[in-house]
């Protein structure tokens, strides 16, 4: 009787957890919701409140590690929930990171909001609602313990790398054209490889993900083709891929 | 007697654990040097070696996983050891981004290379060995369980801030230049933000390993200087730094 009871609690411990990441999850894709709505409608307001509200998450991963480290304390978990533990923590990390994120688009949104408006913003307001959308896939991935979703988020994410590479490209030229979109498209390149990053960070979690559920890595052949650090434009704005080797 | 002997033997796997964060410490710092001398000597060759040793961090991560989760399960530690052990978790963590940020480095030194040298390529060099100097004052913080040294690289990464903003507003000036100079320019941002970010990492390896010495968390009140997300520089190339309330 004793015994189960303890079994019992254990469960609800564990499924305290995972809401704490879920509720964190929810919160992360609130702030990149509202990231791009501030650049899409530039709204420093709404920008601002971003950046403020990721304090929040921060403090919430905070209390997730402190509920892991009480719960393999007190609990000393084994074998699969030991690592269904050790990946909570890894989830919140990944989701703090994503949350940064948010608050950095939101930052350089103010930031771009002092000067006229830019057209490149058009696309990675496109990115930012891809990048949205794979967000969701890895929640419900998590929420609901779901392995081919959480290797759909790859497919996903394989979208975003290309959607950054031709928005990359699309800044280099805007740039050459005029000095004086220089500073804005800047931003807009940093906002973009924010997405980008954002993106690797959810199929981080996907992974994750995947582990928790299938107890077994997803195959390592996870595909890449974010290409810009390797491309390079000359002056009349034609893009050239380097030695794709060494990617 | 068994007792004893089971003691000395945790002790022993904890070492071997701190052990492990230090080879791959060392590997790190390594790559970083040898992406900075890549860029400074524009040896594509010794940049492609850098991105091919990454593997080898990542592994060694995975590794320290393994490792972590099998003390938790065998050895059960509680309380401060406990918390040891998932902050080692943490610290390779970072170390591996910080190694992924080198590999990066590493491939736009290769895209930049296909194109004349630059001059602000001198000002990454600079901001490069500042955060060789500070990733080194970590780990030894970390080696030697200095909790000192660990909030020294608090101040290191104040610098490294500093010199970041004003390579950021260097180069954008640059790009107003001339056109011919947007794209090499962009990779150098790119370098240069990747340095700063390595900062970043180097700081919460620090605050890390402060914990892990003082067992309290290293005073809230960090400082923060990049304030380039705020930065605008207008045609005539003069930088304005925006509204640092929402930073």
């Amino acid at each position: 009787m004793s015994n189960d009871h303890i079994v019992r609690s254990f469960d609800e411990e564990l499924k305290r957890l995972a809401q704490s990441i879920s509720q964190m999850g929810g919160l992360v894709e609130a702030a990149l919701a509202q990231a791009i709505t501030a650049l899409s409608k530039r709204d420093s307001q709404l920008a601002s409140a971003v950046v403020g509200a990721d304090q929040r998450i921060d403090t919430l991963q905070s209390e997730i590690d402190d509920q892991v480290v009480r719960l393999l304390a007190l609990r000393q978990p084994m074998a699969s929930d030991l690592r269904t533990v050790i990946a909570s923590l890894r989830i919140a990390n990944e989701l703090e990171r994503i949350g940064d994120y948010a608050a950095n688009l939101a930052k350089r949104t103010i930031a771009l909001n002092s000067a006229p408006s830019m057209r490149p913003t058009a696309a990675v307001i496109r990115l930012g609602k891809q990048v949205q959308s794979v967000i969701q896939e890895t929640l419900d991935a998590f929420a609901q313990g779901d392995a081919t979703k959480a290797q759909a988020v790859r497919d996903g994410d394989l979208e975003i790398d290309e959607l950054y590479t031709s928005i990359f490209r699309e800044l280099l030229t805007y740039m050459m054209e005029d000095p004086r979109n220089i500073t804005p498209c800047t931003h807009i390149l940093f906002m973009a490889k924010n997405l980008e990053r954002v993106g690797d960070h959810a199929t981080n979690i996907a992974e994750t993900v995947y582990f928790i559920v299938k107890g077994q890595h997803m195959p390592a052949d996870r595909p890449k083709s974010d290409v810009s650090s390797l491309t390079m434009v000359d002056a009349t704005g034609l893009a050239t891929v380097l030695d794709k080797e060494a990617h």
